[in-house]
């Protein structure tokens, strides 16, 4: 998507330098666009457990790219085992997220490496860059099909601006390109229909207010900035007509991990009547679980984020300052589960259908 | 209560220095303890509204001492239509609260103003100490009722510490001592029962962060402090045992205005079967209304509440910080509305009463 009017995506690397991945390190935004070189499986491992990048399909395509720096240190002998410990090194970063681990299985089982060093090396990076284009196509897709729905509302209003809530940051920075929750958005935008976005500012972490927000103004989309608390005082008023997210997790029941906070508004959105959309490329299926409340770890960050924030000062500098007492003890849970009785239907590459396993698999039969 | 020891309240005036109204300055808190002296009703006007003073029971009390301040300047001749205009000054600074409107209207209704200028002010004067040492009284007794609410509970665990969690600041610097929320959690702490309270920070002015965590520590409640979207994740998990708000306006059929937010705590503690109880004394029912959602007027704040936060740098000076992108539009509602349906009861320094009007009439009769 667009920085200033050029196209970016959130990471990538050149057929011409292997061995260094470039990413936008995120954690300057909306202050400043800083690209970031990586070139170690460490840098990569502390890129996404510091949160340099984030999001559940940048994670993915973060991890696959971290096996590939890993893989240009990898003897020739012993590849296999070496690339294996790199995988758990990778696994370890961010227990919620599916992707990651996604994407690590798909590194390891990518290779016979019964070939030269060379070739194998070659393997991994092209993988790398299949899982990030993949990642990018099936996010386009999702616009497709979500795009369809915010038509039929903007049908059903004459017109009026089509108000959508979103929570977190599931747009194209927590992807490779376009967004899971985002990209019925922008393609809805760029076909004509008129919208707005309510933008959860999402606490602690202040991905909505940091990336979406910026985004969205990349983007020229209309769009207002609110506290988490508000959703639900817009809602019984009629100011949101639809709400869209993105996932980290979704189990074969459809039971959606995504960040903190979105069981609050799916809670909303049922006693208010209003349509709950879960957007997700396949990739954040979890099809091994089925009860997201039982089984999904739930990743447990610094109490910091919490008591201190980080943002620009009047001088336009970086700062960060503590809004509590000093010392006070915090908890920081950086996900909750949506059951699936509270969300109205998933969007994926493949189209849209119920949270419930039955519909999944009807667009997923290979996993039956 | 407590400051580093100190018995405090949150605001007093002098039998001795009639015309100088003291009051903790808000703003400060956590970082620095401040003592504001008011002299005039403008000063008052200002205090309300830009929250050096905030919580419903304050903003009443507050308000009964700026009746005091205008009085001081008065005329013998047009007092009450001096007195008059001096409410409708105070009214204007908060729409939302119910306890300004009582409070004021209380002043004005003191006067029987057919004696000396003297005693005019006199009666002024008695009039504000009378509504604060009543806010206080009534606040004790809520404490009262819902500590047996909590010793139940911590019977029932065997002993085990009892989860509390609240929402915003309904704490003693909401009111003029004891607070409403807070009054239940202090009146058990200091039986003895243990106890634990999740702490909402509450966006965006942060009245968790800034006042009730450290309320809470000046008390030595044992506390933690969460971001707002995280109390359905606590909920889900059995880590809450019961929740107590305060409210800045409840109607007579227990609809129930409180900081935004306060809706979607509501939403999860119904969808986890917790109790959730609302502390008031009764100046906060508004009893010529009974549609919350329909009659309670919403107040809209500054939009930068949003996009920028103060808070004490590393150098210990306090600064604010831009936390979007630079223009960012953002909408800033105060309040929601939580309907009687959510509430599990109201404790009022008359007893606990189900949020229904045949129940709330029982304690109170006299508004039949």
């Amino acid at each position: 998507m667009q920085v200033q009017g050029t196209p970016y995506r959130t990471i990538w690397a050149d057929e011409s330098e292997k061995g260094v991945v470039r990413i936008i390190d995120q954690r300057y935004l909306p202050h400043q666009f800083v690209v970031e070189e990586l070139r170690t499986l460490e840098e990569m491992c502390r890129a996404i457990g510091e949160m340099h990048v984030r999001g559940a399909g940048l994670i993915g395509a973060a991890a696959g790219f971290g096996m590939h720096l890993a893989a240009q240190t990898a003897p020739d002998k012993g590849f296999a085992r070496y690339m294996e410990t790199a995988a758990a090194k990778l696994l370890q970063t961010r227990p919620t997220a599916s992707n990651l681990a996604w994407a690590v299985k798909r590194q390891l089982r990518a290779g016979n490496w019964d070939c030269s060093l060379a070739a194998k090396r070659e393997k991994v990076f092209r993988e790398a860059c299949e899982i990030a284009d993949e990642d990018a196509e099936f996010c386009r897709r999702i616009g497709e099909h979500g795009r369809a729905l915010i038509e039929a509302l903007s049908k059903k209003k004459g017109g009026e601006p089509v108000n959508i809530l979103t929570h977190c940051n599931a747009g194209w920075l927590a992807f490779v390109d376009h967004g899971s929750a985002t990209a019925p958005i922008y393609a809805a935008h760029a076909a004509g229909i008129p919208l707005h976005v309510w933008v959860d500012e999402t606490r602690p972490w202040l991905q909505g207010a940091k990336l979406t927000a910026w985004e969205l103004k990349e983007e020229g989309v209309p769009h207002t900035l609110i506290a988490d608390n508000t959703g639900g005082h817009l809602m019984q008023h009629g100011m949101v007509d639809l709400v869209i997210v993105g996932t980290d997790r979704t189990t074969r029941c459809g039971d959606v991990a995504n960040k903190i906070g979105t069981y609050l508004k799916a809670l909303a959105a049922k006693d208010n009547s209003i349509p709950f959309y879960v957007a997700l490329p396949s990739s954040t299926f979890d099809w091994s679980i089925r009860d997201g409340l039982a089984s999904i770890p739930i990743e447990e960050r610094s109490g910091e984020e919490i008591t201190h924030i980080r943002g620009l000062t009047a001088e336009n500098s970086l700062a960060t300052v503590r809004i509590a007492p000093e010392k006070t003890r915090s908890a920081n849970y950086a996900f909750d589960v949506t059951p699936a009785r509270l969300v109205t239907g998933l969007i994926s590459e493949r189209g849209i259908m119920a949270a419930r396993e039955e519909d999944i698999l009807r667009l997923y039969p290979e996993m039956s």
